[in-house]
């Protein structure tokens, strides 16, 4: 995706391609920075671990366990895994995934072949030889990706040793944690009980009342505040709130084990609200994706094995609840991530432009591409303006991507605000205040970045 | 949005720039030309009652009250609510509103300054003087925009006064009411009781029974008929209609404070249009906008303050019922209204390609705007063709955005039929026919504005 | 749409604008083909049967019976029709009826006159003349439009004859057969029970068991199978498929006339899916069309006639019951046709781009057309790339516009390719693969048509 742009579109992209990278939201490892150990081999970090790449293979029927995913996968050949890989690089073709990885091999790694089933052995070798150099490990990586801040995903019960350990070493690359929370919010989690106990255990909170409860969480937020964490994350298949007018009732049922467990996680994602108006977290919503829908994988290979399906989301009347205790305030931010296209503009580009709290998070998972930039670009603005979105957040566990993600996201701007400037929409110096916007700015105010 | 066409879109443009302004649906008040006093100040005619500006400015964090707007506003300095909005100017960058007030301050008013944060003042202090002009009263303006006919919309319990003054006087602009009778036909109005009430005494019939109602309500509409009405309109959140088999039970349930609301609102919608069939009124449904979400606003400033949110539409099987009944009728005009685009390919066009009665309304509320004019073309006209379309309408309140309104429609035709002819759809002379159509005749054909 | 496309696009175009015609799935009549016979007249060639011509009309108030459509319009004399139909030529305007009308006119059967009002006489005869020709009968059209294949689509107690016929006869055009067994499946077709009685008869099984009602199945696919289908293909209103723990007992309620219809037919497409992994044959679901929405026009002229109408449609919950049964095949093809676009992103891609059964279809219907084509490409390639596609189908009774929808698909594979290459996603090598591939080879593999 390189050498594309011409005109002003290029103008636009060298105004913000050499910005430093703010990334407020994704999966990366904290380990690998606090332990700055070299990435294993080219499978380990290219194939297996990506869902975008092995559930492609898998729908042309290669067998997940033959790309070393999974249990089953444990021993693979790492070269092996790669040639398979290789053999099927054709059918990435017009996908994000080719783009990102292109852009990983040749600009990121510095690889000279081109990647194709003949040269996949030569690929691999050139891959492996970088990964050995002290150049290539985790931190010199972050620093020469020009990082400024890098968030992590942590569950609600993590002790954020990682993190503790990546702030006293004299490296100074700035990885904060997120809290989310859900395991402990939400009843139909299979682990939800041991995770409450583990809660009580961890906070020396009395956890038998519902006041406790909500002591615990808070006490959780405040640990992850003094580690460096900013906001919050929720992932929730249907986008559901309501407000308990008993929510002690409703907990004790549900430590017996009944209870509502809808109605009681819905409750809690406007508690998680409100003490984010107390404790400034920024409040982040993904929501309406239904995960692990096939269930043979899921008992082989476990979860986020690239069964996760959009559904239809409701964000009206899904939110109604929770906007109507909160979302007047001026000090809170909620950011939402849909994945039903069809909400940018029926549903968050009008909501985002009438409630103070909310902005719109960038495309996300399978829409985080250029027709779907483009897409989003088309939908929201025209309703929300540029100030109501968070900026772009790259959202992935695939570190080695991350330039590539933010590049691909500034030529999509680029192009984006080229087309504003021709429909007569603004001018050339309205057009870089809002790349840079884009770029980095929005994303260090929704999330409370800027030192 | 202006000197940005080229080539043939500027041709096409050229063709249609200057034809007259056909306005069949909106709210302006009718007062203002049946009194034809001056605007007050700037702040009252383009920021207080425009809620896609104070909306916008809220979401920023802006207090409403500060704005001028509703009860709490009473008595702001319109100076101090002008400033505060040219503070936030640059949040409307890549919106339509920002398009609009542009046309109306550079194109329509004359203003020779920049509207920035620096030039509040200067730019408060040039509009002021123009509207102190008498060539710019509302009937001055309304001939000098080449306005041909402009449609109200008035509940049906109006007197229609105004109408009547515009009427008598020696002006000639043509000044039409719209029957809206939603206050009289929807149980779950709160006013609704009161209104029957009224509807009882304004017409004298007897109430009492079913036969009455559906009396009182003829006589309206034959009111409106002869106060120049060429239309009804309804605004419904969930599309629903069904024929009731006993509908004077239902009807005695409803005046007891009983029954169901939906099913009775969902009858008299085919009521309706069953009288439509018989004096001729073009009816209008506007669906799938969810009011009033934000309680606390509603409380403090009222309805229409920018919390009226889209949701997801189903047209199919919630006209099917009026549908079966008048569908086929040759003289009935429907007009439908949709937020929910989805609903434009999917639902509307295949339903307009099909029924004698439907015509699709243009691109509604948050997507009046060039992307959403854009998907608007690309998504109906395929399958409806251009002749099951009606043309434009501004739907506004602020009467001076008349002209920008309509020209970044014609603006957006040029665009589309400089696209068609692109893609070899057809050719210049069929284009230019087309053009004349979305510009002013399917307007005046599907609202019976033809003299 | 002739001559339109200039550069990349035109030489992709050129690239596959020849290749033989594959028609996997349609609604052509085999007897055609079998007999031979040459088409009768231009109206009840192209006007009566079309049932995109006749919606249109009727949509502007044209009688259906006056066009010789149903029952009604049965005697009308030809000549009329076709000028009816050129008196409103203009509607088609923007439309792919008009596309392919003018293709078949002017391309496919070299009139020489452009359809008017005022040309409808002299182009009727000019067809008239064509249609007499020996080189204008079905078989001589099949051989010259170089089509390698047509499916056709028959009911599952079709015998086949014209089949067996073209089979048996010394022309060498392969015509096959595809099993649509919605009549024996869903017990909502008013006519189920007689059609289970003839099953009973033509398979000579004893359908008073489950058991009995399965090998009936299994025996008629069999049959299909011999006589050269290689697939199968289902209309549904809801997409809704269920695993029954006692199908037996389900179906003796629905012999008897009572049972859960849409349970038992939701079972029945996965018993479907599950006979296809061990036949073989590739299924097909069209899915989402709401039927005979205008009950008028079902009483007087019949099915499919213009009422149908698209409405939402959940993908991922309906078939997640399929999936988990037979989902994970590799050998399995299932095909899924969809008229509600916001599944394309949201649904249909995620899911083809996982399970190894799925291919996403071709844009149908409403949505075979070159905006639709556009749409289609934007919104499916990102997540489920090329090979997750079934190609083209031209779905059509309309034997004579085959070669038009081909061609025009073609184009707009040209223009989609061509736009790719503009925004980097690969070069004109792969441009030119993608484009065979999209034109003929997707289909073939889709459907096993490869000899």
């Amino acid at each position: 995706m390189t050498g594309q742009l011409t005109g002003t579109a290029a103008a636009l992209y060298d105004h913000i391609k050499d910005l430093p990278i703010v990334s407020p939201h994704g999966h990366c490892d904290p380990s690998w920075f606090a332990g700055d150990a070299a990435f294993s081999d080219p499978a380990a970090l290219l194939v297996i671990p990506d869902h975008y790449v092995f559930r492609m293979l898998y729908s042309q029927g290669v067998n997940m366990a033959d790309l070393g995913v999974g249990p089953e996968g444990q021993g693979a050949d790492p070269r092996a895994v790669f040639r398979l890989f290789a053999d099927h690089w054709h059918l990435f073709l017009g996908t994000p995934s080719r783009v990102w990885i292109e852009h990983v091999l040749y600009q990121t790694l510095g690889i000279g072949t081109a990647l194709s089933p003949d040269t996949a052995d030569a690929v691999f070798d050139q891959i492996a030889e970088r990964l050995a150099r002290a150049d290539h490990r985790p931190r010199a990586l972050f620093d020469r990706f020009n990082i400024e801040v890098l968030a992590t995903t942590d569950g609600a019960l993590d002790d954020l040793g990682a993190h503790v350990a990546i702030r006293d070493c004299d490296w100074q690359g700035r990885v904060l944690p997120t809290f989310r929370p859900d395991g402990v919010l939400d009843p139909g989690d299979p682990a939800f009980g041991s995770n409450i106990a583990q809660l009580e255990t961890d906070t020396g909170c009395d956890l038998s009342t519902y006041g406790g409860y909500l002591q615990a969480l808070r006490q959780r937020r405040a640990y992850f505040i003094s580690r460096g964490a900013t906001a919050t994350d929720h992932a929730i298949e249907e986008v559901h709130t309501e407000w308990l007018t008993d929510p002690e009732a409703q907990y004790q049922m549900i430590r017996k084990g009944g209870g509502n467990a809808q109605a009681f996680y819905g409750h809690m994602l406007i508690e998680m609200a409100q003490m984010s108006v107390e404790d400034g977290l920024t409040m982040q919503i993904h929501g309406g994706s239904r995960r692990n829908t096939n269930a043979l994988i899921m008992d082989r290979f476990g979860r986020d094995m690239g069964a996760d399906i959009p559904v239809a989301t409701d964000w009206v009347r899904g939110l109604e609840p929770l906007l109507r205790r909160v979302g007047n305030s001026t000090v809170f931010k909620l950011i939402l991530f849909t994945l039903d296209e069809t909400t940018y503009a029926r549903e968050l580009a009008p909501m985002a432009g009438h409630w103070p709290c909310l902005r719109i998070g960038p495309p996300w998972w399978f829409h985080d591409s250029p027709a779907g930039i483009a897409r989003y670009f088309d939908q929201v603005v025209e309703t929300a303006g540029y100030h109501n979105l968070a900026g772009f957040n790259d959202d992935t566990r695939a570190f080695l991507s991350i330039p590539a993600r933010h590049d691909l996201w500034r030529r999509c701007v680029a192009m984006h605000l080229s087309g504003q400037i021709d429909k007569g929409y603004f001018g050339r110096d309205d057009a870089e205040r809002i790349a840079q916007l884009l770029a980095t700015d929005l994303a260090r105010d929704a999330y409370g970045l800027a030192r």
